[in-house]
């Protein structure tokens, strides 16, 4: 999920080594409160350990900057490749199998050794005269990882966190999730061709280029996400029930996996209690709902008689209501805009490969690293995920 | 896979009766060359055994016709619906899963029994005047499901016959797929707003409803399906080793299920043999590739720096070139046009719930009923299927 | 499950060819009441389709004797040994894995003719001067190994037709199997050495040679298999809801089959039916519980708070009660007797590999062929298997 | 794995709480080397977290001795019972499904103050008047319980340590595993009546009692166990390839699994390579093979033309030879002796259940705790297993 092009290096006015050591920091800070055990395990396999997290974007700096670009540049543990670059590794004619949730070592405080090491020469080498112009897209694509795999962390914290029958609270600052709730209306959009994906010059991934047209029908797309409230409403009306509201796909999904709600949703004493960072609290009807895969949110547009918005259509009403709490599933599949090309080398063949089976969500989640958003961003899941901040919000 | 909405029954000049006693009857010729036990098997969850074919189109007939529209009806065995409904048979208070492939009874000689009693009273009911106007769009559903499973027939048929190792022929009758190899060339669309989806009078599924306005960027499509010559050339050159062709979850297909060729291709002593209808022969070159996956489609055209077209690229561009030999996979998903409305009851439901995880086939093939293919019909499968008669066209 | 050491042939007063007549006559009887399509399919791994057992006993012949040993013999067909010998069928260099139940091809019309073809030239064999005292062994074993194909030929009509929905029945035979049920009582053998194993003149399998001395501490036995009364007893104690009674594995099997009753019990409208060769029926109270894993042998055991016999127990004490009704599951794993040694060749290295993780049988069933039975018989199967006439006779 | 009955407490003329203290401290110096994220990990199903096996023991004390009979003990942590004591987890009316190796709390510092406080608290009941006679039986098996976990813990530990892709050393104490190979002879025994099971006062498992007379016939066993060299002679004479020395079911396991050598040896550079607690180092040839299943063991056995022991000739003859460096798999399967009974109540029930589809090692190995072997010990396992300190004795 990873990738870009991106005109120019990006300052926010801050020197080079100044932004990298800022975001670089951010992904430290959110493991802050983590016990050591809690950086080793994987639950499942689309949960990867935080120490995991902090090594592989560690290791991308070292790999694709200072290994090729900086003279002298001693790499901290040759055998660091075999863990952090992929599943399947290789010591001399050995090829091991090993999950990542399997490796305690490297222990956690290797990784943080590594993370200061590397961080020590890319500042040096970001003041340095090797950092030249043409490299800057390179480090952009870094940090970007970077906050790809910040996002991912808090993700993966909480189904640690969530999935343990202790169920240990992330932080004990009181984290209000509470609002009042909006009133929800439809705004309407007359048929016509409009213009979709990137254009500007900061930074974006190769797979938001290619700013083309569309053709929209008319249509209507609602203001407010769906909350929990109106998912319960489903729930209580019987929506796992009933498989005319899923596809075939969905139902059997439902009925292999004993879906019923939301994740992180337990019935306790019949209340319907919500794992959240401060540990299992009561549902809040006033949130939008959360966690919830595809499949869910497309049953409850059917049950409501509307349905997900394409993707085009969000990104045109996007300026029109407030987004970013929710992950929003459209009813677009993840594929290649017109004209989108595979960029040679290992770096840039990562976004095509997964443009099949998937599909697109638009928006940002309070997961997103601030200033990593933006209503051109593509992210993509396949239909059965639910681990991710994913919500609903309606159109017909 | 089965719905519609027509606005007229269509007649091609023949009465209802005899237009219901001559597609049916194909269904039956399609099965002559059989033996007895040729029916019964299921090599596979994909292939459904000849004699449920014959039964489950029989049934639509009695179910959805004759028991509620004409008077004195007595059902041929109130327990076929078990057999020919759906996968979960239930007697009184038992339900017994079975797989179709299971079912020894009834037996071929009750299924045609079946068939001649339901078209008998067919026969009555059409001439009759009970046979009103609104029951003629049902008749026609009814036609294009048996003219659906008559496809289904030919495919499965050459699967049971072609997993044998026997490989017994199909027919004798010298069936020349050779053809001259027409040079191919690229034809090219301008920029612009085109309109797709079924218009006119004659029949068609929901899915091809709502004509409606696309906006399509350059593009250029080929003349000519790939052929067997150049698949082969893909093969020699090491694509399904090479994993920058493929999708990810395609790459792992092909790791997981030893992905080599084209389904029904056998090397035997150096030879690339393929199973056809008339047995194993050497491969025609200059035949269009058959049998591939979309992962294998869409891997053959990365390789020729191609892609696979839309299906609005190639809807629009059909009138250009001759197409019906190969169910084209094209790089759409399958989902629903603007305005798709599920209808009610169990008739309307089909085609919607299948819109997930599936990519578009334009076109037709050998296997199709003549008669039963249109420029805006909208096939589907799951990517990892290869037991349809697909091949490839190219597009830049 | 094949194989033998036989000291000299046995004769019934019958020629050779006489008695080979009559036994493969008999698997054609087995199989008069089936339909053609009866004898194609494959509804579990265990169950092999009739044809594939008359195919597979005649290429037993056709390869240890007649192309062996009878000069000028010419082979039916040649690819028949692919497609009963074994799993793996290779044609030229070609593999191909199909399933027994997967092959509509060689017909039903062409195994009969494969059949009398090879009866033909075993009749002018065993009547000719190559058919030396020598072979006397093999042609024996070849035909205990027709007979113990035909207890599998009944054990799997039955399973073919008891999971079509139709419920057809095998027979229209009135075949009572209904008895008095004989009061049971537990008789009592003391401490001591006692001798297992086969001795005599008489055809025996491998596995049943070296009749040794085995030391037996005091034991009771039931002179009465367990009656479907008694089962349906510890049914309705929740015997299948009581983990203290199964083995840990055997508890592990109850949750995931979701076991609840022997094979062919179906609650009807809250009465037990059993499907037997005549249809379905109401249960016979007074007739030996059939079709029951070990598994559920052993918790029945546990719960009447007795336990399952030792083979030597069991063979120690046959003379004293009635056995051959039902096989008899002991509590003793297949393994080898003292001395046990696998043959050379193909034909001798049948039973050895067998000789883990399954228990042991004694005794016969209503679907063993007459004259197929002994009181060293050691039949042998997985724990979770229910589809042969399997029952219980406890011991403490 | 875990009962017993003892007619009287062992002393070792060390006081109750003297011993208590002792073993329990053994169990931390074994995790001493670890690091805190080692404690966490489940690579495999059969390998428990040292973290859990630490956890565990402890809440057998708690469980079982302090709870119902040390008045005003207050329990540590009433959470832990989910954590601690099986797979389920019910909180509330809510059931979790976690795997040990999924949990990253209780922390590693939190399970040691867990068994620093019921340390305590069991110091001063076995000091205090509540520690009746009665009880010192269940304190002897929570203490043999506690060694078994201990054995476990070694093997779990090199499990975790010898499957990271960094090969991380245990200790770095010189720990030489090598000796002088000793010539290995085989020793006879005649005929006849012997008695095998537990005699005596000390404490012993429940499977082990009931001593009683078994028939042997003449055998002869090896004073050796089979060597690395041995067992490399037999892997580079094909016995991987040659599938006439495999059960059905170890050929099976040999293809699915792809096994080539015994578990932890890696061919690096052509050189046989063994992970040990030292690190990756090369084979000692004159070694006793370890780490290998029964089907491996039985396989050479064949190869070698012998055959492994039964149970009994190996406790007959275990005075005539050195044992101890090895679990040896045995042909006997795990199955009750005459006259065993199940306890009542959650403790006594344990070794029965597993009394199927297992075979019956005996001896014991380096990671079994002083004083925690005896020649009666049934240890058991199924038969794909190579996690184990497993080796090969031979016999014939």
């Amino acid at each position: 999920m990873e990738t870009k092009t991106a005109p120019e290096n990006r300052i926010f006015n801050l020197t080079a080594s100044e932004r990298f050591t800022q975001i670089r920091n951010r992904s430290v800070e959110i493991c802050r409160p983590l016990e050591t055990e809690d950086y080793v395990v994987q639950p499942v396999v689309d949960v990867s350990p935080p120490k995991w997290h902090l090594g592989h974007t560690t290791w991308f700096f070292e790999t694709f900057l200072l290994q090729p670009h900086f003279p002298d540049y001693k790499v901290f543990d040759e055998q660091y490749n075999f863990v952090f670059n992929s599943y399947y590794e290789t010591i001399g004619a050995r090829v091991i199998r090993t999950d990542r949730g399997n490796l305690s070592r490297p222990s956690v405080a290797d990784v943080f050794r590594y993370r200061e090491y590397v961080d020590r020469h890319m500042n040096d080498f970001l003041d340095s005269s090797f950092f030249t112009p043409e490299l800057a897209d390179l480090v952009e694509l870094g940090l970007n990882h970077e906050e790809q795999h910040q996002e991912l962390l808090v993700t993966d914290i909480k189904y640690i966190l969530g999935h343990n029958p202790l169920f240990p609270a992330y932080t004990t600052d009181q984290v209000s999730e509470k609002r009042t709730e909006a009133p929800s209306e439809m705004i309407s959009f007359p048929e016509g061709v409009y213009e979709i994906g990137y254009e500007g010059e900061g930074f974006c991934f190769d797979n938001e280029l290619g700013r083309h047209k569309v053709y929209l029908n008319d249509f209507k797309i609602s203001t407010e996400p769906v909350t929990n409230r109106e998912y319960l409403e489903f729930m209580n009306a019987g929506g796992y029930e009933d498989f005319r509201h899923w596809h075939a796909e969905g139902w059997d999904w439902v009925k292999m996996t004993n879906a019923q709600s939301p994740l992180y949703w337990h019935k306790v004493d019949g209340v319907w209690m919500n794992y959240t960072f401060n540990g299992l609290q009561e549902i809040d009807l006033s949130d939008p709902v959360c966690h919830i895969s595809f499949f869910e949110a497309s049953a409850f547009a059917s049950w409501k008689g509307m349905r997900l918005p394409t993707e085009a259509e969000w990104e045109v009403a996007s300026d029109h209501f407030d987004w970013g709490r929710r992950w929003e599933w459209t009813n677009s599949a993840y594929l290649p805009y017109p004209g989108f090309k595979k960029e040679a080398g290992a770096v840039g063949e990562y976004n095509g490969k997964f443009m099949i089976n998937q599909m697109v969500l638009r928006g940002a989640s309070e997961a997103t690293p601030p200033d990593h958003s933006r209503k051109t961003y593509r992210n993509f899941f396949p239909t059965n995920l639910k681990w991710q901040f994913t919500g609903i919000r309606l159109a017909k």
